[in-house]
């Protein structure tokens, strides 16, 4: 039988093992870093984010500490999203989502399946600290488009900036669905809020970003929502209850399309596209500039589309080059559409038909109904917040 | 003092919380899956992939696991591109590099920071068995271009595939020197072994895939490696000894891009791109087809031509359509370098002045030297295997 000293050396070396195999699993593997160095060592995981100075490309990569990104919807697209932000150095990401991991998502990259089970939003967390200690996470376990959710994501969207009571800097839309959507460019309508969305066919070959900027370019009530056309059957594509493919590669690029404009406009160095659809089939980029519709049916995209006229009036005429300058086709259309295209009016319309003249290879992911003639014409958007069953209901009946 | 029993207990106590805290660790968190299935399920981490055969991309997507893909390199680029054929659930992956994982890697995808000390493929294997246990690896960690190693390699290029005896399917060259892609490019023209070559920009801000059929299509030595043109300082980027920057976007669409090719090529879907490039700052993809250099300093490149020209004189006129049929701008040059552009040989002309007849956009990483006349001018490149010193020497000197 055992003596008591040799249980007491048993229970001292299981303790140092439990212990070594409890850090392994759970210690911060890398320390904090106080500033960001460009010394070129093998220890400092900016090195080679701080050589995009030295390589002409950014002025001043350090300003990435001071930028907040909400990202809604970590699934195939969010979730490699966050994690090359992460991994950038942002300084702050605010997460959402209200799904659970499954193993049905390990087509896609990011969650493994130890995970199965966890919330995305918690399994991400945990990834991304792990990864990069630096960064600053909220995340929210919760569908954004019931009305409370609703009124505490614009809440986080109008003060959860570092510091907390900022906006934060760019909403990115990473969601599946137009509910979500809608819910999204609701918000940021009404809080004046730049943000991205971002796509991917239920055929899973082809995808999309857009980034849209209020009163200044299309807002997602401004104009059906747009996809990259993909020559497959569209009665596939519209059935209900079929489960949708996906593929890493289509995600992975448009999370990767989506992050760089971010950097782009965060950084300002290059072009943020407007547009750019993915048509993986062919290798295939659309790009185009959409401007808002007059007519929007969202009252604070009106709003603020008034705003944008009156200052751009103000500015002295050499000073307004922020947006890319590119010969402008305005076109009339039933939509009240205009946009930037290298295409001509003629080849799409030809192409398109009845819908809005758009660039070569885009369509439309639905056709508008007919509007309803139910009450004041003039207010089938309602404001955010109290109205947004009512918005709902309506989005359940397109 | 703790008695016998209080010991025994503690010890009990402690085995329980070690075997708990190594299993979630260590054990393999999903079992392997005979056969692949199509039902929709949250446990079937298939049923997004195998929903592209229901959504009429691709007939058999079962056929994923007859495929062996070797991937040269598994840093930025390569360790993204073998995550996603796992994902997929391909057959089997042949992993080659000899680096070690460093904090300096994290501002790229996969690797994790307590992975650092790490062999690149060790850690790369590990991390892909737990998320995809159906997949067979092999994994070398050598360096491909070292004469032992270069023989090696060339032999797991012919036998590698599954079950031993057969060739791979593909050979992905994601490494970042002119070397490794040299001798890639030596082994698969003596083995008339189809590959992709890919790269990323030293600026960090453009990338590009490139498809090499031996005989076929252009291949390293046909010309001057292809880079997608940034418009930045070319002195910045010649640099000797300077940390090049490097983004998580660019490398993650390029690995986008290079599986998306890789599936389309083994699935049998879309159309594969000959070249494929992105520049970053303005959203920029150009595309082209360039045919073999007939004056090919690779011995093996000319035989696989001849071999190819004799296959294509053989067939019957209308079953020649498995390359995309697009108007062929045939144009001499000190290249000797034709190609499939949409822009017009004088535009081109004008643009690149000396340099090969290029797609617009898309310029040489340097500019080939004279050939030297020493000995036999038809022997500047030498058989693989033995002669590949001479080979590198050769290359030291360029």
């Amino acid at each position: 039988m055992a003596t008591v000293e040799d249980l007491q050396k048993r229970v001292v070396e299981l303790e140092k093992q439990l212990a070594a195999a409890l850090q392994t699993k759970n210690a911060p593997h890398r320390d904090k870093i106080a500033q960001m160095s460009s010394e070129v060592v093998d220890s400092n995981p900016y090195s080679r984010l701080m050589a995009l100075k030295r390589m002409g490309i950014v002025d001043n990569y350090e300003r990435i500490r001071d930028f907040t990104v909400a990202v809604v919807g970590v699934g195939g697209v969010g979730s490699v999203t966050a994690e090359m932000l992460t991994r950038c150095g942002i300084g702050k990401l605010l997460l959402f989502d209200y799904d659970k991991v499954e193993l049905a998502n390990m087509n896609r990259l990011f969650y493994q399946p130890h995970q199965a089970g966890l919330s995305k939003v918690e399994a991400a967390e945990r990834t991304l600290r792990e990864i990069n200690p630096d960064v600053e996470f909220e995340v929210y376990n919760y569908n954004i488009t019931t009305v409370d959710n609703f009124q505490h994501f614009m809440d986080r969207i109008k003060n959860g900036g570092i510091g907390g009571s900022s906006p934060v800097d760019l909403v990115l839309s990473c969601v599946d669905n137009f509910e979500a959507r809608m819910a999204i460019n609701t918000a940021c309508n009404e809080l004046s809020q730049k943000w991205f969305e971002s796509g991917v066919s239920e055929n899973a070959v082809s995808g999309h970003i857009q980034f849209v900027i209020p009163g200044e370019t299309s807002c997602f009530a401004c104009a059906p929502p747009l996809v990259v056309a993909t020559n497959t059957d569209e009665k596939t594509l519209k059935r209900e209850g079929v489960c949708a493919a996906s593929l890493p590669t289509t995600m992975g690029v448009v999370a990767g399309f989506l992050v760089q404009n971010v950097l782009k406009y965060l950084l300002g160095f290059g072009q943020v596209a407007y547009y750019l659809g993915y048509n993986a089939l062919d290798d295939f980029f659309p790009t185009m500039a959409m401007k808002p519709n007059e007519e929007c049916d969202d009252r604070h995209c009106r709003l603020r589309q008034k705003e944008h006229q009156a200052r751009e009036a103000a500015k002295p005429k050499v000073e307004k080059a922020e947006v890319k300058e590119e010969e402008i086709v305005h076109d009339d259309n039933s939509w009240g559409i205009s946009l930037v295209s290298e295409t001509t009016a003629e080849e799409l319309q030809a192409a398109e038909g009845d819908k809005p003249v758009l660039t070569q290879g885009v369509t439309v992911a639905y056709t508008k109904p007919a509007p309803k003639q139910e009450g004041d014409g003039d207010s089938t958007v309602k404001d955010s917040g109290k109205s947004l069953e009512e918005l709902m209901k309506e989005m359940g009946n397109l």
